[in-house]
């Protein structure tokens, strides 16, 4: 496997294939978070923009316009428009989680204040409405508007189920499609949109948006618990130490004996966690299976992504992509 | 005067002419504050909503829609986008100021959390983009898009300009024009491109709502210093203790002379309040004639309102809506 190899991974394929658009999407992301009057906006997004994320949803965009032949220059506004909606999530997700560290950088409320993410999350929310107005296309608004609500909604219904231990795979998976998925299908949807290309495909494109999300969603949670913090910049246990239940705790709980259970609804629920509760909980995980079995998830979505690009002829951009969702799953060894 | 009777406020003889239009209205923010996966989401909205604001953006949109001869059902649609964008701004600002108490009642963040407030106001914000987009108006998008870009705007500048005694007039009204008077003009100027009318009228719909937000703003700010809570909801002094430089107190910062201005210094740049400090606040504000000069100023706005309505024939909205612009003033005694 070359996949270890950084300039092998599909995304820097990607990255290099679609360098000149990228470049364009770059161009208008630091020219529309200008602001005239407000100085601090351009501060708070800068900080968190030029801290270098993988700039996965643009890419997606300006793949899913290109491989239908698309020749315009509204992609690039697309791609923006994902990216600035993008931002203004993270900025509002820092300061719901109250996290200190994104993208192994301090985060912008730590920095500066709450009161600075919720209004420049604000702000560019309203910026990336503007672009897209540009682009003079009713139905790729319909489509982002959609996805916008349902990523709130998502994470609102987090906020409720993610400390239940009611919460089952079918509440997860709602969850993770708001939160993740929706901008993932959206960002790949509206490429096939502004290229014109057929309503399969279009179709096509948003289903393989959506098993890509998810996939990427679930193995971000896996690695929560399995990772290596050198690679993925995450610590293992954050998502246990916020009392957040993901899949594979969730398919522990499914197992649980009633001991096991009140361990669970002490760590989880009641949130009294004490010294040794983590290698508890990753003994449980392992116990019941519930690691490999959450990789199985991801590895099932990211097959039926790889299933939706059957909607397009032989390419090298359908490889790069279909490359992605087996690259998605392969971060968890 | 017969401003002081309820049922003659002009406000509440728009409500009584536009009572149909306003059913609908509401029923569809009911309709769609609902969330299949998420209940928190419309019990967060519903607590904000159903205290029964004045509603006074919507109903601007239905009166301009009206007045310049609409007899579409659009005018709903937009109307019930504008009452959805201001309860979004309205759920971040008591996060951002940290309040306990809106319309009379515990504010969201206080009865739920932040978190619950943040999201709950992305979703609406994300909920007014799709019902706009029913409309199938590009300029009407444009418009709306550019106002939230500038209401963000104005409350980032907001946050930075406050606690600084730098701050002047010109700075404040980007603040207030950015904050209030942006969604005011939008109100109107969709009201007005949805109904068809006239470019001229267009831009005097705008000029309209642009004044009328900004004397608004400034007598409630004015009230702040000045006001009856009983009849305003608001107490005296809480822009003071949470250090806000408003309007009066600028006017006072610039004649202070150098023992005046090391009191502003201490309680508004470095927030060391004492006992009696309010007091000798409102003594200063009054030998200044701030409060006059500040009453002045809201009536100049209130005159440019009416003025801009002279690009309409005479009739009972446009008569409505001039009385609108002298009792906003009328609020300041």
């Amino acid at each position: 496997m070359s996949l270890d190899q950084p300039s092998d991974r599909p995304h820097d394929r990607l990255a290099r294939l679609l360098a000149g658009e990228m470049d364009q999407v770059n161009h208008l992301i630091r020219d529309r978070m200008a602001s005239e009057h407000a100085p601090r906006i351009p501060e708070v997004t800068a900080h968190l923009v030029e801290a270098g994320g993988k700039r996965l949803r643009p890419m997606l965009t300006l793949a899913a316009a290109r491989m239908c032949g698309y020749s315009g220059v509204n992609h690039v506004k697309l791609a923006a428009t994902v990216e600035f909606i993008h931002t203004a999530t993270l900025l509002h997700d820092d300061v719901v989680d109250e996290s200190a560290q994104r993208r192994g950088r301090a985060t912008a409320n730590l920095l500066w204040d709450n009161k600075s993410s919720v209004l420049v999350g604000d702000y560019l929310f309203a910026r990336s409405f503007q672009i897209m107005v540009e682009t003079d296309s009713l139905r790729v608004m319909d489509i982002l508007a959609d996805a916008s609500a349902t990523i709130a909604e998502g994470e609102v219904l987090q906020l409720t189920a993610a400390q239940n231990l009611a919460t089952d795979e079918a509440i997860y998976l709602q969850v993770i499609r708001g939160k993740t998925a929706a901008l993932f299908a959206a960002a790949c949807e509206v490429g096939g949109v502004v290229a014109g290309a057929s309503e399969e495909q279009v179709a096509a494109l948003r289903d393989y948006g959506d098993a890509l999300g998810i996939s990427f969603q679930i193995v971000d949670d896996l690695l929560d618990y399995d990772g290596d913090a050198g690679a993925t910049g995450k610590n293992v246990g954050d998502d246990f130490r916020e009392r957040k239940l993901t899949l594979p705790v969730i398919k522990a709980v499914a197992q649980a004996n009633d001991e096991e259970r009140a361990f669970w609804q002490r760590v989880i629920e009641k949130g009294r966690q004490e010294e040794g509760d983590l290698d508890q909980a990753l003994g449980l995980l392992h116990r019941h299976g519930a690691m490999e079995a959450t990789r199985t998830d991801a590895l099932m979505w990211a097959g039926r992504a790889k299933g939706a690009l059957q909607a397009f002829p032989a390419g090298e951009i359908k490889d790069m992509l279909d490359d992605l969702a087996d690259f998605v799953v392969a971060r968890a060894h």
